[in-house]
């Protein structure tokens, strides 16, 4: 089957599936879970290809932990599946409306998108996290996973189709392109009409790409450089445990700290601290000539890396003369994901959250929250960096859209 | 100046024109309603000069309709631009929240986009509209007029601009591309990072290249091939009323009927009298062979027919087996716009209404009331046909979008 044909027939079966009821829904995705654990032998088999095919290629320790699939890993993706379940319906929520003076009622009503296309390249969890958030949102999905998984994606999305379909769910409703082909993306994301939106996620090149080339209406996921500003008035305690929480607590993620911004007024004192603290955690830090002037070990930051999203242990420092230096850089360098002040100067925070255009504006707080699961949402698509549609972590209401119902009884427009 | 040089000082313009106080941004619109009034001569000179060339270029009537303006075109809008600074401020809204169980608050906010692109062909008062609207809702604009309109769009956006920035606007907030290179757009819609969206308003064809070749996210609007199904069970006056109004009310218009599905039912009764009546009002009738059967002065209906969004004082005819049929018939031609069913049958009223997927689906009322105006919110900068972001008829809340503030007193995530 083409790509086309895939899509066409995932919006077939969007049409149907979006008047499904909740009870059937959260049927298919508690079968699918059972079918997950009952196919295990088969996932793990699949995923044993994949492990050999990239040690051959030999894929980087770290690729290759992604890459791996283990009992406890398929009970984890199964038990994501029932706690996806046991959230509320996002569908069919009536969000406003009116009666016009002609005795029109206007319902806005909360719907499906309809076909949802996912572009990934991480670990194979994301198929069964992607499927069924999707149906969860009433949607179809049309799923490209990356070629390391290829064995593992096909195989955890045949269990979940087959056990979906079995629960009633309408039969292409769940879509996988078992295509290794670079082309196979391209041709994705340009079928306008017949898939709704595009969520990419994984590197900035890949999503650089999708967004580059996309028809069909894309939501921007992912990439963080995100920025803490000590102000002057930081208290020291609380700064040191944020600064390093955000950057140390898990470096790989895409709210984790890229960039510290230290006040003129502090950088004699709080400076010298936080480098010998991070430095002790294993933090390689970079920066300008202030900041080299502390500590010998510090190297210098170049223009390049004010714009890098590092991910691993390492932090660039820059030392500026208040907010609003601090707010220009981040104007210029930030991504729009995460931002956060330490100050405990009333006014600088409300400064700050109100100037800064990102996803997430924190005070005081390390900007590794930014999380749907930790914002209370019980659930993750992707974090979405653009400011159409959805912002900051996106769950099951922002896979969804509205439509406009319409009663009346004879009304014409004079 | 280039056209990116003229983004980054909309986008810088944005930065502060997002904290300005309602009051501000609302005295702005006022002063600018008078500016327009106090410079009529300078404007109705500028629109003399388009008026010139276009009859030298022997535009046709309707479009040199469109184009002229006249001292009450300019007083309406002027009265436009009050009404706009008379509607409810969109911008901090608090849409929701919560405090996480480690005590930190997180704060859903509403907040403009940043940078509005409107690419448009039509009428110079979409000039003053698109300004007045992206202000109100605290952007930017970035505006790509008809080479057409080119002086009297020019004229328009200096003044509106030079009364803004007097009245405290920041400088650069309003932008106009006074280019008729065609690679104007082309280069305004790839402006990604500077330009947060682009709305393209006018012909189908300007719409697909804008969303064909954006890099910058796009919500396409307005092409409607509108549909109304009357049922076995439908009211006959009420039926000839309604489709009477959506086709003849206002043609131009992209909530107009263009294609009328007919239950077979009622093809020997109904059918008769509505194209006997359509006739009368100055339809020219396209249909099948069963609609052709009825009168003899029906042309054939082609497969293209049942796609095309005449605009004018045709309609295509269907006559169709029953729900089911006309639900496919609308699922393959409709654009997603506004689509109608005619009957008294409660069932069939709920099922049309769940399985359409549309904009605004209507029982028994003329699909000419998808407008922002008629919805009672006050204003439109479009309607939406794509589902991300926003959909129908696009008022001020669908100009902004949120962040997320975040306050806390040490978090940092275990």
């Amino acid at each position: 089957m083409t790509i086309r044909e895939q899509a066409s027939e995932a919006a077939r079966a969007a049409r149907r599936l979006a008047t499904l009821s909740t009870a059937a829904r959260n049927q298919a995705l508690l079968a699918m879970a059972d079918a997950l654990l009952r196919e295990e032998p088969v996932v793990l088999a699949a995923n044993a290809a994949d492990m050999e095919a990239g040690r051959a290629k030999s894929l980087k320790a770290s690729l290759l932990d992604r890459l791996l699939l283990t009992p406890e890993r398929l009970a984890d993706m199964a038990e994501g599946l029932r706690q996806v379940a046991a959230l509320p319906d996002p569908v069919g929520a009536i969000l406003g409306g009116s009666t016009l003076p002609n005795g029109l009622t206007v319902t806005k009503i909360r719907v499906p998108l309809g076909v949802v296309g996912i572009v990934y390249e991480a670990r194979p969890n994301v198929t069964a996290d992607a499927i069924g958030l999707c149906l969860k949102s009433g949607n179809a999905v049309l799923l490209k996973g990356g070629s390391e998984a290829l064995h593992s994606n096909t195989a955890v999305a045949a269990v979940l189709r087959r056990a979906a379909e079995e629960a009633g769910i309408p039969a292409g409703a769940v879509q996988f392109i078992a295509s290794t082909d670079h082309g196979a993306v391209q041709e994705l994301i340009r079928l306008r009409g017949l898939v709704d939106v595009v969520i990419p996620r994984g590197s900035a090149r890949l999503i650089q790409a999708v967004v580059a080339n996309a028809t069909v209406p894309v939501i921007e996921t992912g990439v963080g450089v995100c920025h803490t500003f000590v102000d002057a008035s930081a208290d020291f305690d609380k700064a040191e445990r944020i600064i390093l929480n955000a950057k140390t607590q898990r470096p790989s993620t895409c709210n984790a700290l890229e960039t510290l911004l230290v006040h003129e007024a502090v950088a004699d004192t709080f400076l010298p601290r936080i480098v010998r603290v991070l430095q002790e955690h294993g933090v390689t830090v970079l920066g300008d000539a202030r900041v080299q002037a502390v500590d010998s070990a510090v190297e210098a930051a170049t223009d390049e890396d004010w714009a890098t999203e590092y991910g691993d242990l390492r932090l660039s420092v820059k030392v500026v003369s208040g907010l609003d230096e601090a707010l220009d850089h981040i104007a210029s360098y930030g991504t729009k994901h995460s931002e956060c002040i330490l100050t405990e100067d009333y006014d600088h925070a409300r400064r700050f959250q109100q100037a800064v255009d990102a996803a997430c504006v924190y005070v005081n707080a390390s900007t590794r929250f930014t999380d749907g699961f930790q914002f209370g949402f019980g659930a993750e698509i992707g974090i979405s960096t653009q400011k159409l549609h959805a912002r900051g972590p996106m769950a099951l209401p922002e896979l969804t859209t509205y439509k406009y119902l319409l009663c009346g009884d004879g009304q014409v427009r004079p």
